[in-house]
């Protein structure tokens, strides 16, 4: 216990360093742990061949989900794609030190609001070893520690890749305790309680893992336990988009977060809309199920459960149910919505309005695919996570998640006292 | 437990109305109630002397303390100020409906990111009822809801203050239900286990309040438990300056958290700067409590404990010490600082570039009174509270700190698959 929270503190030492170090030694550091990737390579693989070969054995005990085997493998290519994700990272705009409000409070009184970084990170990750070079590398560029954890399965391959990302910041001049790997469970529970010395946990995996913390810790936690999202197909909707954009939405990765789990159709459109996603998405393997009034119309459905409706399958599983209106669909979102992302496919331009101000989710698209909820598709360049919490960062999260704004305020011996009173001085109040 | 919840469900709605209402609307909901307050002066100072008798023999029984029966007292000067209070919020800019990212993903597909409202707060105050004013006040111009618990001791007068509001919402067509009153500490029990239903919590009152509060709660909670704020006098500080600027700090308003609690002295300094200090604060009935250095100086000086470095007086009570020089003084505010505000007295740009980049708190000042760290006195119209959380909301945090935002896409059935793969469009990402 009192050693990991040592550790958090000297993260926090190491936070307040790299948080002053200038952004070409930030990059610096990035573009050395790229270059240290791709020489280290043979040693990544050997570690991750390691792991492979004991996850190997837990899959056939049962013990590890194949999925989770598959993400663990690293090879040539993914090694390449993690050192190009570096540069680009090295590219990216500084997010420290942008000033956003510079007011004269009175002649001589200066107020200035700059981006700093948030400070210690705590990061759990699940098998993807990757994650780790992700998050660390997205700390490093952002001035913030992290405590990170990642897998069981993961541990020779995420050690090598921390290593490396340890050595790049050694090499610019960084502080190595900007990045600190925990072991065990008993340490991560350990961090959950560390409130007072830790600002955000960023957990990466399944939403059992996100509830998990969640229900653990009292720091804040950056993420979504779950992303049911819909797509509602309006009376108004042209069914060749509609079919579309539920096909990318279910199938395009169903694993995603922002993939559509069910779609809300029109009763007046039921009829043909209905036959027309069971001829587009059955034969390419989904299987549906449906409403009562669904399967009033094509009793070859599945009969969805109370339990579907909540339901984030991550696999090509699809619920479909009739409602009677925008008004029904509004109402099924704000029961069963996780906050997500939810999209209208509609040509009526006043049922569009009504649906992107009434849906109360961190994304509301018309007419798209909800998998465009995304940091890169976004366009900001990383991405730490898609946050569906209302506060700090909503939707997905760039690198201004992983900073906090501080005041500086510069005078010449300004008292308040001078400000209050029959005689008070004004404020000025002018935004320079 | 179930009635909490479903009126904290029904604030979400309300909340959802009246995010959505146009600013007229909520502005002229703020304007009749400034009208209603001053109409219902009469019934409002009556309730309020109910309140006063009943706090009176708790006063004369121990049972409460004498500031707190001072700031449940309210007559005609206070109900004006509340009401010009409302009027000023109904002038400022609308806090919804920001547009802080608009951009063309490609051809067809826009991006926005909007403000809109938290959802639902839960605020816990003390025995001020014009808290609830101000409050509900800056909930109803945010357009969130608000669950209310003001102190025992004031629930007549409360009642009324939420009783008049409620009627100038229901006038101006928007929901009553935007503000409820909680009853009863097992109400504020519940309401903090509804993680799923409450956004924000607000507890405006002492750092005991606080601290129980986030205690209790896994929701997240607006504001400072403590207000630790150092002054450092460094070798290149100017006297006079000094000590205006700890006179300010101190006893400009000594119970308001951005007040002074420790001065830290440079070593070179002390032997000047303590007897001007003991000169100018003493007479003016300061109790000075110093370090063994600082006693070696001047042995009428009160001894400071170890206790005395993390106590937030809240009175004419001043710790001081002596430092050995800059880092002296870092190392002591990294220690007992609680990141609310610090400042130093120095003519020494690099002294002073230091101090300011180095300490982590939400306010870092040069040459300039602590007690400037206030939403109004930086311009913000109107204050919600001062955060030294670092997520969310940090420093002082005006009608901002209630709002999140939404992102809204916008296209003509763009699928994600059309941007994956060796065929794959690019993304343009313009800003418009």
């Amino acid at each position: 216990m009192s050693d990991v929270r040592a550790r958090a503190q000297r993260a926090r030492l190491a936070s307040g360093l790299l948080g002053r170090a200038s952004l070409e030694r930030r990059n610096e550091a990035l573009r050395r742990a790229a270059a240290g990737l791709r020489e280290a390579r043979p040693a990544l693989l050997a570690a991750n061949a390691e792991d492979l070969t004991r996850a190997r054995a837990l899959l056939d005990a049962g013990e590890l989900d194949a999925s989770a085997y598959q993400r663990l493998k690293l090879d040539a290519p993914k090694v390449e794609e993690m050192a190009r994700g570096l540069e680009a990272l090295a590219s990216l705009p500084d997010p420290l030190g942008r000033v956003d409000l510079h007011r004269l409070l009175d002649e001589g009184l200066v107020l200035e609001r700059l981006t700093v970084p948030l400070g210690v990170l705590a990061v759990i990750f699940e098998s993807r070893p990757d994650a780790a070079v992700q998050i660390g590398a997205l700390a490093i560029k952002s001035g913030n520690a992290a405590l990170l954890k990642g897998g069981a399965e993961a541990t020779g391959s995420v050690g090598v890749l921390v290593g490396l990302l340890r050595a790049a910041l050694a090499a610019s001049g960084l502080p190595e305790d900007t990045l600190q790997l925990l072991h065990g469970r008993a340490e991560v529970d350990t961090v959950l309680g560390l409130d007072q010395d830790v600002d955000l946990v960023i957990p990466r995996g399944s939403s059992s893992l996100v509830r998990s913390i969640q229900a653990r810790t009292r720091i804040p936690v950056l993420g979504h336990a779950e992303g049911i999202c819909h797509l509602y197909l309006d009376a108004a909707a042209d069914p060749a988009m509609a079919v579309a954009l539920v096909r990318d939405g279910k199938l395009q990765y169903p694993s995603a977060c922002n993939a559509v789990e069910t779609v809300l159709v029109h009763r007046d459109r039921a009829a043909d809309l209905l036959p027309a996603l069971v001829a587009d998405l059955r034969p390419r393997g989904v299987e549906l199920r449906g409403c009562p009034r669904c399967l009033a119309l094509d009793p070859s459905l599945a009969a969805a459960t109370d339990a579907d409706w909540d339901t984030e399958y991550g696999a090509p599983v699809l619920a479909l149910k009739v409602v009677d209106d925008l008004d029904g669909a509004l109402a099924h979102i704000r029961r069963h919505g996780s906050g997500h992302t939810e999209g209208i496919v509609t040509g009526d331009p006043e049922a569009a309005a009504r649906f992107l101000a009434e849906v109360d989710a961190a994304g509301v698209y018309h007419n798209a695919s909800t998998r465009f909820a995304d940091g890169y598709r976004y366009g900001f360049g990383a991405e730490v996570g898609i946050s569906t919490s209302r506060i700090h960062a909503r939707g997905p999260v760039g690198l201004e998640g992983l900073v906090t704004v501080k005041y500086l305020l510069r005078g010449h011996g300004q008292c308040v006292a001078d400000y209050t009173g029959p005689q008070a001085r004004s404020f000025r109040h002018e935004d320079l």
